[in-house]
């Protein structure tokens, strides 16, 4: 065999063809196109080491809160006039997803900042996997801070998809997410990436995470954007928005309140 | 002599020069020998730029956050059967600093943690500068974060011995620390440094802290240890403990209460 | 077979295919059970952007420089007597690579280091892409520096398998390759990776590469090991050796001369 | 004695100033107004741990090398129009400093760059310690690279005073000064520091240092300017040129050639 037949091959195969050699009898009358690598999600997806399960600590019911005197409050309550996006629900102070309304993100943009935020997954919850209290929060519009119900590790999905992983790229260092029905706290440290004129990295993005009190991820370095499929990959940006993600699954929506940001 | 006039004349000695008493009638006979250089603490203390003051977020009083599960309690609210060091003060839950009693440090010794502590500086409270409600938090032993009053401005000193400053190295970005009689949360995020073999340096500390839900150290790096007079230096050691400042003014001592750590 | 047919069925039967013979007729009955994701090596094969090609600066040909007197000797032109590995040949004072007799290892293992070697394609190389003048450096034995004809940009690949690339890694920031039958000099500078007590990372490795004067890496994080396939891990490791690679082609072996490290 | 009047006792001690009691008979009349802090150079000047020596490698003494061809040259050997600042010679291609002319920089200011500089200190020096071949090169004008004659530790000085030395901040890993009469090569590898829009440091400046193929800095931390008295300290700034300091010592002038730089 020649090697760009053996190349060719290899792609078909690893792109889950059956392949023959050249006297299969329905061998195509002319040799393919090399094919281009398809990814799958599954390629970065991982399943060790597991996540610990930490019991966060409890306060009062009550204990909302308030931000402090120099945060901007991103969210007040009552409609989403800081917010592009629409369809979302606003209900007794709380910011609730639209299945199928699309993402929505702060007008305003930002470049470093602490991000507090409070999540809830309804106690009714339904769906398994990545189909179960699925959102995000992205930093700057593009780099996803999971958010999803793996209470208990009831729910299992791959680690570097649990809540406060960054997604498909860093596991969280604990998994200290409350049970549906209760408040989650995100407290959210981020220092933007620097780009040189030349549009190349000159320092990528910085991340931690607390959630509940507990610390997920540790001054985590951000390799990129977070898609679905293939690899992290930076393209030079300016400030950008909070954005928050509709998963569009049908299970029960997220919910949001008290969300602030103090810009570093 | 009291306390503070052995340390002038220790300070004295150590600096090379003659001590006058009242008595004294003669100046020396012969030139000094060359005079090593002689440090002051103000050569390490700045004032600009200034640090913003921030009103932190307010909870219910009653808002004690229990600790997460894999925590380890530093402090049991009854005595200090976790700590080496005598005489300070165990009431009401409370530990409280005992004047001379020196500084206390928890028996265990830990490597990178993250840690909660609050403290709270009497409401009778008296002084002035770092004469005023003074104690900190020394990571491993010998890292110092400082503790003061400086709410809202009102005591003024050097802006990098501030509350949550490096002490001497880098002041806060921002002064969050409530009134006196009010409590004060600290959570910090500690990585040690590594020593390589030849006891140089590999990475130096770093360290983030949050005052009341508020940022005041992002990730800063640690130049070394946090002397009084001189500069920082690092050397080699390994795991160290948490380590509570006796500062020793005549005012009203600092009180701590919820003391967890989880390694890292 | 042939190696490449037989690396070809290695990676077929590591994919969990049947492997087609000529003789084959008959396709499988049953429906495949759903397959695990798929690798190929164009996954993480980059061409954009382009790396420039620089003309490195040029000294007289016998300008070989000596060792400084705090370098250990790596190779003593005469034999093999510091490496692991056999077969490769000696010859003139050059380590020359011995097809299909596989890489070869310093016996002596290092942490951090200063690393200076030459290497040289034979000015009649042939072969395209990968197989052409290929070795590499492993550093560690584990993070693999590539070696590469491209000189001007004649032979062309993917960036991130250029000379002076992290292996499916990083692309050199130029071409700065001599043309063969000239002799390169690398001299890299190695930060080693740190592991924590849990075998995770506490700090990943560093590197900087100089080839023929100029800089092909500054100071860039290694993401883990350098697989032909599939993306980087790091693994928990102490010291390790300098490895050279054996790639394996039929085209004319890759040349190596005064090879000496400076631990740091 | 009071704690106010111990205070300013220490101060004053500190500041070399002869102090007595209340009783002394010529006590000032009124109380004096807090002397601010006497820096003296000593007191960023260290001596241990001792610098090792190492003898570089040598090359055939015309093995000058060709800038790469993406190199600015700073240089042409003639005169002096790529550069501001006067009255140094120019002499057989070199340049040579001319004492109490002043520094002379580049007219062309750089951000992050890779520079190549070979200097020599005449055979007939004289003087000792930082009066015995002192020059430098000034980072964007500001981070000096030491240059001096410390040959063989003939001519002993503070270590962070060194060749190679980040002036008054970090000691080299070696001492790798060719005699005087011998020309030294240096390669410098930079990361210009950034600022945030509020002119505080987003990240500071890095420096690699190789000198006669040593290497003397691996990226290490600049810590702000490198003045002769007093503590480092960041000033926001875009580029900056190529400076090179005429010391104004009586002893013979450090010679020039060959600097080209390339931006990264």
């Amino acid at each position: 065999m020649n090697r760009i037949f053996v190349l060719t091959v290899l792609i078909l195969i690893a792109a889950g063809e059956k392949v023959c050699s050249q006297t299969q009898t329905n061998a195509p009358a002319q040799p393919p196109k090399p094919a281009a690598p398809r990814w799958v999600p599954e390629m970065t997806e991982y399943y060790t080491p597991a996540v610990p399960v930490v019991v966060p600590g409890k306060a009062s019911p009550t204990a909302i809160i308030t931000p402090p005197s120099d945060a901007i409050s991103l969210f007040n309550g009552k409609d989403l006039s800081n917010w592009a996006g629409k369809g979302w629900d606003v209900k007794d102070g709380e910011l609730i997803v639209k299945k199928r309304a699309g993402d929505i993100s702060t007008v305003q943009t930002f470049n470093d900042f602490q991000l507090h935020l409070e999540w809830l997954v309804p106690s009714n919850i339904t769906g398994t996997g990545q189909q179960r209290g699925n959102s995000g929060v992205f930093l700057q519009g593009i780099y996803e801070v999971q958010i999803l119900d793996d209470y208990n590790d009831i729910n299992t999905t791959y680690v570097n998809g649990q809540t406060g992983s960054i997604y498909k790229q860093t596991a969280p260092l604990k998994n200290a997410t409350n049970a549906p029905g209760q408040w989650n706290a995100y407290d959210i440290i981020y220092t933007a990436p620097r780009f040189k004129e030349d549009s190349t990295v000159f320092s990528p993005a910085y991340v931690t995470v607390i959630l509940n009190g507990v610390l997920l991820q540790n001054h985590t370095q951000i390799r990129g954007n977070t898609p679905y499929i293939g690899l992290p990959r930076y393209r030079a940006h300016g400030k950008g928005p909070i954005r928050l993600q509709d998963h569009g699954d049908p299970s029960e929506p997220v919910h949001f309140r008290n969300i602030w940001i103090r810009e570093l």
